[in-house]
């Protein structure tokens, strides 16, 4: 059901491919967006919700850092005019506006772009991305996400609390902790694929567990997998651009928490790296234990049919109606034909105990 | 039968193998070649058709961009002809007039050769590749298509309306709106590729579906997926030619514009690396579906036999014919016999349920 | 029996692995060697038998270029003494006289070897490789084939007709012109493999056609298969060194040619990975053909066994021999017994087409 | 049990994921962190316990060289202090801190973090990874390990007895032992896979073996190669920065030493490749011989039925009622009736063996 | 038996994993070390044993060239005295003692140390490997070998017979005629592999032929292949960096000589990619012959069955014991229920013709 849905919006996909004066937006949300302004400084810290009408450049307050959230992408217009405001190009509004872009960080002169895609499993653990673009300008960074969920809530209780006085930094920081709430999802995500293949290679490794729809399951770890690793490997590749830019942004006191990010990321590179190996013998444990499970089956099948088809033979005999058939009319041809049958069984058994039941 | 005919026109493929004075058209297109010109500038637009005898750049008016659309290649004469009027070699003329070329973006100077093909699905949802070149010499730019398929129709819209100011920009801008055409056509194919392989998937998943054909399916959809990647990789990796090209064709201002195409293409290498997963793990999917299967046909075989096979064996016996078989001449004997019978079923049928029926 | 034949030969297979003063030629072919020398200028051209006991750089007009043809390499010493007479070292004698030798292409001052193999199939549609040497030393082209097959013939024609002026340009033309034979004989072979493949999918893609010894097929395919890549892949990596070259062999004025050879090369090296990926998943198609004929194979045992097996246990029954069995007195106990089998039979029957019958 | 539990561990895995002024030891050992400083020289050498919350710097005498032992992680304030003390950053605890960190080599000035992964085999010869960590700081080298496993005992026994002149030289030579005992660990750990591997080759290769649970067996291995490859791959890819690096810790007559470390990584690597090999080539050797033991099975049950559907077919015409039967009468037709069933038997029995009992 | 063998000493493998001021020798070959020293100059050469007891760097004689050639290697002090008077480290013995070392070439100023593994087939056709060292320094030569196998005899005879006049020459032309010995062997061995996996092609390809144990040939052969290529692939890798040596060793007038292997080299590797895709694809093969096989089985199965089964059936009914069954007292009765029963036969022969007997 939930996945249908999921395809009919995903019909709609890239539709902004035709160049053009105006972009909308294709993905599948519909928040109403809404832009919340935070503007704080080393003493003091401020929240307000803004109008999608006004002018967003003329908001900036240069005494402080100035953080827009812009959540919900359905005002296209809106969101056109903020990338302009702050000095990119029309196109840069359609990468934010267009959920399947592909993940890319790019330098404009002081700018910086960064167009993402987040992973998180939802409370159904269904897999659920989330496109986000974070647009760096001098003191001012702002975020643009699909929906309203609070993704950033973990950075906005970090400059309340001042956490490693990111309120004395400037946007670099802040930038940090965007990418590692964005990236800290990944990583969970990676871990929990990674988890739950672990379980179903232990139901697989013990053949008398039931199996019953391991195939799908395996299928749609393979589903997960793909998604976070189509988000995340880009992302690392890109990632170096950020390390090597001279744009100031990033400042060599706040390079350690870089290196961080880009270790996380070769964390998540290494696991998905480790979940597609895994993912592959699991298919090859399975279709192993499909055949094993089938061996059984005819294994079963033969033994009762050599077992029971020479007595059944034997015993046709016996009811066959010639006049002159001497043991018939024996004293005890009925326990002789008994006793033959169950020699000829016993031997049979036997025999297929010494060679094919090993 | 329409497999059949494209073959028979494929067994002429590549027959511009030798080294020549002239060459011929090889593909399967047979549309009478036909030229139009479009003239314009800021405030003016006019299109006609010309004879393929004209001398073309004679044609050339200075106060304008030139677009020359070639469509049809069957003409080679002509076609050569016009390559050689823009300063290209003989051999230039020759890839262009096989459809089986591999795809090439070449800088001569200050001219731009560029051959290459776009896929897209047609009425019938069959995939179709058309052999496209783009000759850009200054304010010139020749289109060459195999077929009179309005391709460049929205290029044309785009010119009519001055979209993005496209009349005041040189030809870069009328080259990034052609090449966007086709890359746009290109994302569409790959994008359904990918769409009737989930929908595969959403079949062999579920194993109570009909199975029918899907081997087939999925090698069509595989077949599909190898004929957008092949023209789409070797596409994405000389793309970066152009990016670095200091002609002047592509000037700053548009360059926006090459980096969106160049996402473009990232997104398409990207799904159809996607596609070819999917496919793999389809193919692990649906060869399991099958052992499934094939396991459950033998599991109700077995089940009948194992049942049956013994009580049958039993009542051979008690139809034997020997003389002294007391149990025969007993008041209950026959009630008995039904008794053994009855618990023998039972029995194997509650050890069956107990261990084979998982 | 062809194919034991070349195995024997193969046996003798790199005998040329010691160090030494003199090499044999290690190939299959016994043509004694002849030679051909071939002088042209703009005006004149003729050709002329030589003997091999010749000095051959004697042989040289500076008037003219010089096209030496060596077919059949048994006479191994007198290879050696050309190869000596246009100042190269011994050990390129070894490897024209080494038709398993790799493909290479290396520079000497002023002197260029190329060592290739071309691929062809001959009138039993069977791969056949001949082991190719060309030697270009200033205005001097040898030419040394395994056998006297008329692989050059075209050039040759090419020359008597002088088409694209061949005859006016120097010893780069003439080596282009050999290349861009070998090179479409396996542009050739590759295509006709992929057509070759293409027919056994279409085979397979029914499973209705008889797919007898597809097996066989699809491997005698990659066979091919991979002799073409083994001689492609290669030439194709050494084939920049031509490209980049500074002894002038290669003019600016004839490179448009050498580019359109590397896009052959491109052309072959595109094909070859399609191929491998179409074998790859016709071996799929056929491994799931098998088990799709296996499937039906035993579904017509299961119904056979499940719809009569029951029914001769209940003839069982009443074939037994108790004296007081009722039924078998009734008046109509023989019909009602048939009508039981029968809806047996036909409840088995529908039972079956609502659950096996997909 | 034991995995269950390891299980449980790993479920904590990688929360030391935001950001923050403070981290916490994430792995599974429960050890309380002790240290051991041992303090060497040319002449001298002594070891002590230090307290956990002793200024470790201060601790440092340069008249020698100074060994900090740290076993067990669970004191995280004690170990974000000597990091800090020996003037890292924050974040490089949060390294040490989490077993899941990704291997790194990381040099700040005169300052070198290695960040690594040891594997051995315990007494049940399970597969254990131990996350370590070392820090050189011109003359003090300190280890952290997550247990009081005696890891470093050679190490310090090479000290004790001065081998290769250690207690002359400096950190760099120290930072070599410690290195070398590490790698020794890996470089057993992935013989014993590789002989593992070996083993189970055996017992496949001959199909009379049982091969009960060879799936999982086979699976286990994978699971323990990809434990090693994981850990040693991104080391190997690192090492080489340290053979690059010019801070003065490598010295050049210590080169040989990282040398030789170098190449027991690329025995590691190669031996990896090398399993990684066995292992897909023994997933194919398993499958196969499941099907072997199919094929077997099905040939008993075809070569059972085959002999004897039929003569029970022909006992039971004999067995039937009719009035007039002729044969049934006849003085010889029981022995008749026998010989019949014996020779239709030996034909079949022929037969088979002609055309089936390959 | 031999396997076992072989295992028992490879369990001693690496045991030079510790870092010491002695190393030991860890192979499996017992012979005791023997010294041979030949000197020679463009008039002289001659051979003599030498004592392990002597000074080796005063045995050099500077008027000649000295080839020192050590087979056996169980006297590592005396091996490890021989490194250090050419002035190598301590580990560079180790790295010769050590049988399971990587494949390297290592240059130090004049001095050249090469490590690697000949591969061979014994007369047994079982694959051997031998681990080879060779150290340059200036006009010596050493040789280690681990057995006396006559390795080396090519080339005392080459030496012997003046073969291109080596003995005036330096110990470049010297190495390369040794490693021309070694890189021979193994390509004599990839080229048996080959040849050993087309047979196996050739049995599989007709299914006719038994495949007894083919499963196994196919495994051994991929083995003897991973042998191969683990010791010829980094060899290819490091022989560039001999190509690139400046030390004088290799002169300009000898480099056609190590062209020559490089191009030895590179036919092995291919050869060896080559051996990898036809064992991947005999794999193939067999495991779907091993499935026609099975649908031969089963389809004989389901023939005798289809046929029998019913008729059975049709006699039991004839058989019951029901007083009324009229057909009993036909005069016809039995001749009729033979015919129906051979009418039945037939159909059921017939559609099964038509439908199954493909």
């Amino acid at each position: 059901m939930r996945r249908k849905e999921a395809n009919s919006h995903k019909r709609r996909r890239m539709s902004n491919r035709n160049l053009s004066d105006k972009y909308f937006y294709v993905g599948e949300h519909e928040t109403v967006t809404g832009i919340r302004l935070t503007q704080y400084n080393e003493t003091t810290i401020h929240t307000r919700e803004i109008k999608t009408t006004d002018t967003f450049n003329k908001l900036v307050d240069t005494n402080y850092m100035n953080w827009f959230q812009v959540s919900g992408l359905t005002d296209a217009e809106a969101i056109t005019r903020i990338v302009q405001d702050f000095g990119l190009h029309n196109l840069d509004a359609k990468d934010i506006l267009t959920p399947q872009h592909v993940v890319k960080i790019e330098e404009y002169e002081s700018r910086l772009l960064i167009i993402l895609n987040s992973c998180y499993y939802d409370a159904n653990t269904e897999i659920r991305t989330e496109h986000i673009s974070i647009l760096v300008a001098g003191d001012t960074v702002i975020t643009f996400t699909e929906s309203s969920n609070p993704v950033f809530e973990a950075t906005y209780k970090a400059l309340e609390s001042n956490m490693l006085s990111i309120r004395k930094k400037g946007s670099g920081l802040l930038l940090a902790f965007l990418l590692n709430t964005i990236i800290a999802n990944i990583v969970e995500s990676v871990t929990k694929v990674e988890e739950m293949l672990e379980d179903i290679e232990e139901t697989l490794l013990d053949i008398k567990n039931s199996q019953e729809n391991m195939g799908s399951l395996i299928q749609q770890r393979r589903h997960e997998y793909m998604i976070i690793r189509k988000n995340s490997q880009p992302l690392k590749e890109q990632f170096s651009k950020l390390l090597r830019s001279e744009n100031g942004i990033i400042s060599s006191d706040i390079l350690p928490v870089y290196n961080d990010l880009a270790d996380q990321l070769s964390f998540i590179i290494q696991s998905s790296e480790s979940c597609r190996e895994i993912i592959s013998s699991l298919v090859d444990l399975y279709i192993s234990n499909n055949d094993l499970r089938m061996n059984a089956i005819m294994k079963r099948l033969t033994i009762v049919s050599t077992l029971f088809i020479p007595l059944t033979f034997l015993v046709g005999v016996w009811g066959m109606n010639f006049k002159f058939m001497p043991e018939l009319d024996w004293r005890y041809g009925y326990i002789i034909a008994w006793s033959i049958m169950v020699i000829c069984g016993v031997i049979t058994w036997l025999y297929m105990k010494k060679k094919d039941w090993y």
